[in-house]
């Protein structure tokens, strides 16, 4: 997505340790045109498959989440992050996830009540790198006996493993803008 | 509101405590056409303020504070929630509060690159109970040197304190649903 790319070498900025940092217009200020135009780029990009619940994480991914959900007038379900132990696992599916961004162990939770074995379940989320929040929430779908309808990431790490490894299970994963790589202060894109 | 209303008493739930739940359709699962249907209410009620903001914080005022942002095409800003110390004084504005729900104390902090003097801030978030939050965001956008436009709620306890102290400050608080009162299994509204 070209306008996402641009906006990405315009204003991304690049920390030590190949950090990118997107504030400024997708996830502490967001950019809301840009967002809604990433929206409808996801609905084109899963045109076709059945999709009856789009699935996403707090906090940044509720806003593309919420407006992809508005396009295919489908509700919005979003996990929750609870440090600590398990608890309440009559009510809620959970996920054990390690964010590498935070170093810390969270518990991923979604109640039963919001995904249902008959669900087609779009997960959207702004970061994808190793994935693991990305497993967590296919986690999530499959312990709901749902369909995964596919992924829909808008800024994949592609240097990092995570989207090649959803690939080889057969997840259809849909990256708006694909970073082959970062050096110093420089982003390249895949293609 | 009067969609709002009937919706929570459809699927509001009433636990022990007077805590409301509305993760059937607000806070957990999102019905992203009554979302929409509310982001459309707060223009409505704020048509004639000057707004170039819309704040809110994570992670549930996400989803209202992109639907209202994008109805007002303007940027929409989250604060985030920070478990622990203030650091970073130098480069965000930061406020510290007190969870009655969850009964933890947090900082909430927003860069401030994205509130500057000449602002008119939008504050939008889901509950207003005793106002811990929603005087949170108003001291950031003080910090900032910027002009609070108002503060648009979904639901207000209007039983608690919150909205009466900001009304007394004279803030502009407009809620879409008033709670009166909660007993037992029963919510009545004010009206």
């Amino acid at each position: 997505m070209e306008l996402l790319k641009q906006r990405i070498l315009e204003q991304g900025q690049v920390l030590p340790g190949g950090i990118i940092k997107v504030g400024d217009f997708l996830n502490h200020m967001i950019d809301v045109r840009l967002a809604d135009e990433i929206a409808r780029e996801f609905v084109r990009r899963f045109a076709g498959k059945p999709i009856s619940k789009v699935l996403t994480i707090e906090a940044s991914g509720i806003a593309f989440g919420v407006l992809v959900a508005l396009r295919l007038d489908v509700p919005l379900v979003f996990a929750k992050k609870q440090r600590g132990s398990n608890s309440g696992a009559d009510t809620f599916y959970q996920a054990r996830v390690h964010s590498y961004t935070k170093n810390i162990d969270y518990t991923m939770t979604v109640s039963k009540k919001y995904i249902m074995p008959e669900d087609h379940v779009l997960i959207v989320d702004d970061f994808l790198a190793l994935g693991e929040a990305a497993q967590g929430m296919i986690s999530l779908v499959d312990q709901a006996g749902a369909q995964l309808s596919g992924l829909g990431i808008v800024i994949e790490k592609a240097y990092q493993s995570g989207g090649q490894l959803l690939r080889a299970q057969g997840v259809k994963v849909e990256s708006l803008a694909r970073i082959q790589s970062v050096d110093n202060e420089s982003i390249t894109f895949v293609d």
